[in-house]
């Protein structure tokens, strides 16, 4: 997939076929996420997959999405490293590069992808239930599998409501 | 360029040949930002294209970096509109897609492009510069220009130290 046309065809894919995921797949959509760049290269994410049909309930219990979670084969739990912080925003920055990357992996590898954001209101919850240590903040679960129908269209404001200016 | 490859070539680009940048590559660039998925799509990204050599010259004055800036034939300010906030945390995570499919398409255009983060400690003092609203805030600036010489390595860490679990 050639990458502007990718970047301008990634939709959020919120309904499966059913068919599995490869593990293989899984670690190329991390490895995309693990060449964003960050500030002085500090490489704050960390991943955890989530395949386990048990572990994907319990995932799905906190978020309002849980029928997304439930209907992907798989997500990936992405997390901040606090320990491996240098700036707040700057880190969450590079966060989101990383998370973009993955997303377009997904799509490049012709898997559908959807970036869950509201179950950051569990988040201590979904750190707790993946048994991991205080310094890692959940920033996102990208549910992953092949697309089921026509991705839903979707809308950007037009160019001139965005650049303010040009100097 | 191929999406995957160009995840993984994308490299930091600080010098640049002097060939400009057209309006054109400029625009396609801030277009694949604008193509980044946001929270709720708030689409809180806005844009300034700093070309002209006074302007280039004002700005580079706000960062160690100036150098960068002085010898890129075009900077593109990235800005937060806090007005079209929703929650600090994911609407830095969306900033971060932004930025990074404006640095991918750079980097699919033939060009190359930096991540400018050092100059946001004179955030408020940019957004003066520019004579913006209060409600924008300074996220990064992105510097682009045509590649000088071949991009220098750049390293990441094994994926066992970053992939923590498969649940």
């Amino acid at each position: 997939m050639e990458l502007l046309e990718g970047i301008r065809t990634r939709r959020s894919i919120r309904k499966y076929d059913g068919r599995p995921v490869s593990r293989e797949q899984l670690i190329e959509i991390i490895t995309a996420g693990i060449w964003a760049p960050s500030g002085l290269n500090n490489q704050p994410w960390r991943f955890v997959i989530v395949q386990g049909p048990d572990w994907k309930e319990r995932l799905a219990a906190f978020t309002t999405y849980h029928f997304i979670i439930e209907a992907a084969p798989a997500c990936i739990a992405v997390f901040l490293d606090r320990e491996a912080m240098y700036h707040e925003v700057k880190d969450h920055l590079a966060m989101g590069a990383c998370i973009q990357n993955m997303l377009l992996a997904a799509h490049a590898l012709g898997l559908g992808a959807v970036w869950l954001g509201e179950i950051l209101k569990n988040s201590a919850a979904v750190r707790e239930l993946m048994g991991l240590p205080e310094n890692l903040e959940l920033m996102a679960v990208v549910a992953v599998g092949h697309p089921l129908g026509k991705a839903s269209a979707s809308q950007r404001k037009e160019q001139q409501k965005v650049l303010l200016k040009e100097l």
